[in-house]
């Protein structure tokens, strides 16, 4: 997860206190993975950020960041999903809140496999369709649109660190395109 | 659920061999409640159609209908909305299979509370944002677009027959939007 | 949700701290809906606590609680429901961590309809069977089992406030028992 | 799925009349993932039938089979339950009906990769938590329980045809599970 180094600006929590409540607590994230799907609604191609992450390695990653205090979910997907895929992106947020899955991310590796070294996180993750022409913007170097079938290529799999291979699984698992 | 009488163009099955086949096993039907969402995808308004029922009577009802043999799930969906809603309306069919509930209507009520006369029913029930101009079509008279709000009053919840008031409200529980 | 007045013991937070925290981030919760079920898993009955709230109120309320830094999901649910319906009872925790919904509390009534004075929380909410003798321990006065139709009784609904009674609700309304 | 073949004895439906409703119709299905959790709900173990398909091969198979016509879909569940895995398998069969997915089966492999020679069925998906002695009854000759990473073994895998190791890897997706 790579969207803290991106709220710098228009940041209402200085790095110490973000970093003072992340000690205390677990932190509230959304996870989306963007999707284009066909007119019945079937998953065409899947979004992949190549990004920098906070040590400057570059990963490929999904849409993640933080909810903020006072903001609502939708309100904190739809501002990652822009800062990432651009503002001519034209994402299709779930209807319902009910996320596809919950993904708690641990420094250690070993309590469930997705792995954040900065924090425990508590993630709600949604597929969301978008629309329209997504530009890499902010930290985000270029998206690569994948059919389910070349994004499940060992290739692509192995960039998908701290457990965003699984994550992919289990979205696609719950699209019912599963290769 | 009205699917039927409007399924005689174009329908491979004579009604006497949906009959026969409704006397032996339950019927896959699917039904669809449109809504119109806001950029967050909340609900903002719930399509109703005024119809008549195979009886003659004026019902409100949603989008509902019998998946055919050979065809799949999302297809149903795609071909019933556009059967109800007419050829301009953008319908967002959900990228994963997964339905909110799972509907099982009886030709008793004392069963389930969902009551179809004709038969045993099985249906996969999915809400649907729909962008797009709609216009009922064939059967339907009339398509009413409420907030949850005015759909939940009395007088639009009595004209829900056969358990239709359950299923609204199921839906907008789905959606985080109960009134 | 009254679960925080009860973590005073054991609770490697201090007062101060989880202000602190609460002031710069949303606070991850998880509800807990207890049910009684038949053999077929349909629900019977559900579990009401009578509770006194931090203000010393009485409420009905469900078991509800703060998720702490480095537990799972999993785990704050067994605490919570322990700590609320005693040693004896035998919750059947969900399989799958896809919450039924996910809850918005917020100190202003009007952002979701679900309110914690306290705090913004983000709270996973589940639906819970349990088997095994269920006692109130700690704060809780008393744990009623009501019918889902006794459930929705003005009586009951009136007594389960800040949404509640919404949740309430949403719960049954995903067991496919809303009456 | 291997469910009919199973069902002479005490089934209503002569094999002329469903075959005569599987000529006109989708056949409504339940699939039963059975799965031994811990105290926390976590799935430790999946359960595999080791059955003869209606053609005396030997195949790993999950719970599977007809929904009929007037019965509840929980009841399918648990008859087909109690069939495959005896009488002294106590199965918690979730409160929702909600299922983790849908599952097309089709004779033609291409359209879904879910095959089923005889039929087009719709497949309503359920992990079912089971407690108590399973013993393989009727026509399955063995159940293996096998942890997770064990069922994702290869040799496991190929033994699931039709399509069942795509169903495994959903619902262990579904269960957070996923090797």
């Amino acid at each position: 997860m790579s969207a803290d180094m991106t709220e710098t600006q228009g940041n209402w929590l200085s790095p110490e206190d973000l970093q003072q409540a992340r000690d205390q607590m677990p932190v509230v994230y959304v996870d989306a993975i963007p999707v284009r799907v066909d007119d019945r609604g079937l998953v065409t191609e899947i979004g992949l950020l190549l990004a920098a992450t906070h040590d400057g390695d570059l990963r490929r990653m999904f849409v993640s960041g933080r909810v903020r205090k006072g903001e609502r979910v939708r309100d904190a997907l739809l501002r990652h999903i822009e800062k990432d895929l651009g503002p001519l992106a034209l994402p299709r947020v779930p209807a319902s809140p009910q996320p596809f899955t919950v993904v708690e991310y641990f420094p250690d590796p070993s309590v469930t496999g997705f792995v954040d070294e900065r924090q425990h996180a508590v993630s709600l993750a949604y597929v969301v369709p978008v629309d329209g022409e997504c530009r890499p913007s902010q930290h985000a170097l270029e998206i690569a649109w994948l059919t389910p079938l070349d994004a499940f290529s060992p290739d692509i799999l192995v960039e998908l660190a701290d457990g965003r291979d699984r994550l992919l699984r289990m979205a696609m698992a719950y699209c019912g395109v599963l290769p």
